[in-house]
């Protein structure tokens, strides 16, 4: 049984608190929030404590690992003092939107040795997971195209896209990790082309809302990924790896099941109203398999550090073609490269 | 905020307790159960107190409302008691094998005038709830052919089947509910044709694991109920409603989403392992419609007393049929017709 | 090559003309109808000869076979000149409604020892075939639940009803050739239940539009045949054979592949608008096989004249259940039993 | 009736002929090919006559339409031969791979007013045909994202590649058709990247074998095609149109429709063996689209002259892309762009 404290009870932090208080390997102790009174409600629902958030990185906190859901901008922060307390940590991502501030925060978690995920939950999605073993084992063969696809429901506030880092940071980041981690493989070059036809105020704050993204892996394999912030259909996502051997494919989802037959026409269910409809399990999943590593469990493949800063940096170039027009390699994407 | 207490606590029970722990309109007070240390071990998992089954009924329980989840010869005793001490009652089916035994067990819930559900919780699948909407609103037109599947993926213990009141009873019973419930109407004639097929010692206890059921509705319609207790490929439920002005169905449904093209084949995820997983949701939904009902929702569309008797009739009726090889007339169904 | 005769130039006798004069291994000489003129037309589209009835019998005729295609009382005298005639035939079904005319005519086959071949063409439809290859290599298992569903867009003209034989044997008569082939089984029990729902007319004859038919094989598999002669949605056609250890479906056809993804809806295309559409591939497979069989190729599988013969008598006992609401053992079916 | 010959009796010339013998408003007279043996067995095949190419733009060859299938060095010429006989031209695509060559024999088309198609048939499919219809109707609002995909079983002969005019002009181009023919739009921007993933040999050809191409229109909508020359799984051709009120999709098809329910699985058939399979029929429709515009139909939906240059300069524009890495504006493209 371990631990928890939860940081951020807004609408993620709600979801991570009913997955804590639901796990049997989770002892829900500690809620903590900017505002005290979020906090307390929380808390109160599944039985924590509300708690100050300096209190949760106290020793006498007593706490195994904190899940960290408040606003970005305090990630890297909480990370440092987490790590500091010598708590495991599971991070929303981003760490930061800066990768040199979200680089000194790792290298903190990397001194303390202590547990450390990062939240690309898309890839605890069962049908995913399925694409990712198939590949692994081969059953598609040599990868050589990836096709992925997202596109939300409705575009966010304005006010959001001002300081969601952008399309390629906000949403096709979880893409360009699940691009990384079906492949075993990294991208080296980014070709990305977007527009603002949704809604021309995310044009005006110098953002786009519908984009392809072309990568080019290390192995040869090409890579495709199309994401728009608005259907008339719900959320769409899919996932597909074609190879030497075969295609593996996670398909666009049905929210239910019926099929009506009139005229020369069958109507059926469509796709999940929100993307949180569609991926709502892969938040119990990721957290399941983090408790999983905590109480020790070998080879639990969980999102690391790493891969939260790989995932940015290639968000980063994939914004740099997007401003250019031009192919960027990644390496040394808009000088933002390192030790990767 | 309504007071629940539950008795039973094996696998259903279980169910239900974490649904009346997780409805934000249930106080979830009491667990009883015949083995005292199952019930504490449940309530203690979910905050409620364990009780013993007189304690639930006693007006110091201050209840509102009891879920009978117990063994089955148990429900008509407890639906009495509950009746009598001005419960609200949510019975698993059936109240009794006998239906004699059922109806004075219902005369009580009636003369007490409490509120009452039965646990016909297919009811409550997102996709039959559909199909029945689109019935409902004409979009099939008059209804004509009704075709209903379940296949189950292993037969039950043998010692299970030779209590269970055989398929008729136990399996097919679902769906002669949902054929009242998807035409708003009722079978005048049934003609049941079965076999032991998947083990002979079912047939060996008198009872079948493989069966057709077809039924003549009084508006004319006919219904096909196939029912196997195994399959190969786990649990395979359908619905479908043919009419005058179009086809409604509730497909079969699939676990996972994945496929996987090779050759000259696409290899796909299958059905959900077992009848739980496929249902599981309908558990919630349908203690939800119950709670709604007690809080004065109006045409909240729950199966009553009633629905629970005439499935029964129903089954017994398809049963005789089974047994004599002969189509059966409902109404004087082997003598057992009444005031329905 | 292998010169045909054709008699009949109807609608049906159309298609196979078209099919004769496009096979490579067919020469296509003579078309013979009541209606000369109709005969001529046909016989010039397609590079034939117009002949009278008796020319393509004669000797001078010089034809290796003789497809006949004209109306359903004239087959069996057809069938016994092209017997004689030491012509191979290839009859549509059925050679004659009473099963003792079509004996004799068989009898007169049999005694030619010519080829001979009756017109199932939906044992050539390449799903259902699939369905057949896979049940024979066990890929499903011991058989134990069949399904076939068979619905019309639209019910035949009245005049046509009241000569058709019955829904038994004019539509679901298909579909019992399909059951003893799909199972290499035979059906000792049959019961159905039927209703004029969608023609008062069709009941005023003393027929049914809408039926429901269940059967006991040998082997103790069941099976389920449900038909309608209208549907508003197009042709609708299903096949299934459930086993000890899978499923095979032959799935219903759509005639276009397009999805249209709006609002919480999939609007897709629907079946084949009608029956010919459905099974028109069918027509040329059959005449394939029929030719290659005469081309010597071994092991080619045919529908024989004991296979229309069974499937009468199957029809007959269905027709009998029908009108008695009684099940029927089919060797006995209502006195028309006998050598099968 | 109109009279037609045809040049070219290979694969594709075949097939035509098969289509020109069936199509009831055709009268199908001569066949030249440059192996004249290989013209008069097609022409004996389907009762038309061999000629010698000369013969057929002779005006004692009579014919009205000419349908030019032989290789593509040869389209040009024989375009302005059958311009000057005045005869109707349905061209194989393309005119030439010379942009300047096809121009000119454009040109003669022109000036002598002849009717004129290009074979792009993909835009027969009647999937794609229900696409285009939904897009026009407005069912999908305002395009924003275009995906298609092309992949073919196999990649063809080295040879054949060398003189193919690489994969943008030989695969890719027909997408590019059926982009600016679905969306009434132009691309002003292309990317490319691509690899030689297959076949080395295609790489050391200076071809590529897996491409992405990503395009901007006028409107501002972005389009994805991915192209690859080798499946595993037959041929996978999908056509989506996504826009501001739905998506219409044209999905992938399956050659057979049995589905096999084992284990956790269900094994179904997939797509078809060969693009021939998968787009046979479009080849019929094309043609008859043609007759119909020849005698008169308006608004019949060719492609025409303009449409089959406009591709041919968007491949030139994406093969640029491809060898320099950049994006290119595709009215300059290479320096080929001109008076489109």
């Amino acid at each position: 049984m371990k631990r928890f404290a939860l940081i951020g009870a807004g609408f993620i932090g709600t979801v991570h608190a009913r997955n804590l208080a639901a796990h049997p390997g989770v002892r829900f102790d500690l809620v903590a929030d900017a505002d005290g009174a979020r906090a307390r409600a929380l808390a109160e629902k599944h039985g924590a404590r509300p708690a100050s958030v300096d209190a949760v990185f106290d020793d006498a906190a007593d706490v195994d690992a904190i899940l960290i859901a408040s606003s970005t901008h305090t990630h890297a922060d909480f990370v440092e003092r987490a790590a500091k307390a010598g708590q495991a940590i599971f991070c929303e991502k981003p760490i930061d939107f800066d990768v040199e501030r979200a680089r000194r925060a790792g290298a903190a978690v990397v001194a303390a040795g202590v547990p450390f995920t990062i939240g690309f939950n898309r890839r605890f999605d069962a049908s995913h997971r399925a694409v990712k073993r198939a590949v692994a084992a081969g059953e598609v063969g040599k990868v050589e195209i990836v096709q992925l696809t997202s596109r939300g429901p409705e575009a966010p506030p304005i006010d959001y896209v001002k300081v969601s880092g952008g399309q390629m940071r906000d949403q096709t980041i979880h893409f360009l990790d699940l691009l990384r981690w079906l492949t075993a493989d990294e991208p080296v070059e980014v070709h990305a082309m977007g527009a603002a036809l949704v809604d021309p105020a995310i044009g005006e704050a110098g953002d786009v809302d519908t984009s392809l993204v072309s990568l080019r892996m290390r192995s040869g394999a090409l890579c495709q990924i199309d994401c728009s912030r608005r259907t008339a259909y719900g959320y769409d996502e899919r996932v597909e790896v074609f190879g030497s051997a075969g295609a593996a494919e996670s398909r666009r989802q049905r929210y239910r099941s019926m099929s009506l037959y009139q005229g020369d026409k069958v109507i059926e269910d469509g796709l999940h109203a929100g993307w949180f409809e569609r991926v709502e399990a892969t938040y119990y999943d990721a957290l399941d398999a983090f408790v999983r590593h905590l109480e020790g469990e070998e080879e639990v493949d969980l999102p690391s550090l790493d891969d939260g800063l790989k995932a940015q940096l290639i968000a980063d170039a994939a914004t740099c073609s997007l401003q250019t027009g031009q192919p960027v390699r990644i390496d040394v994407a808009c000088g933002t490269g390192g030790d990767r």
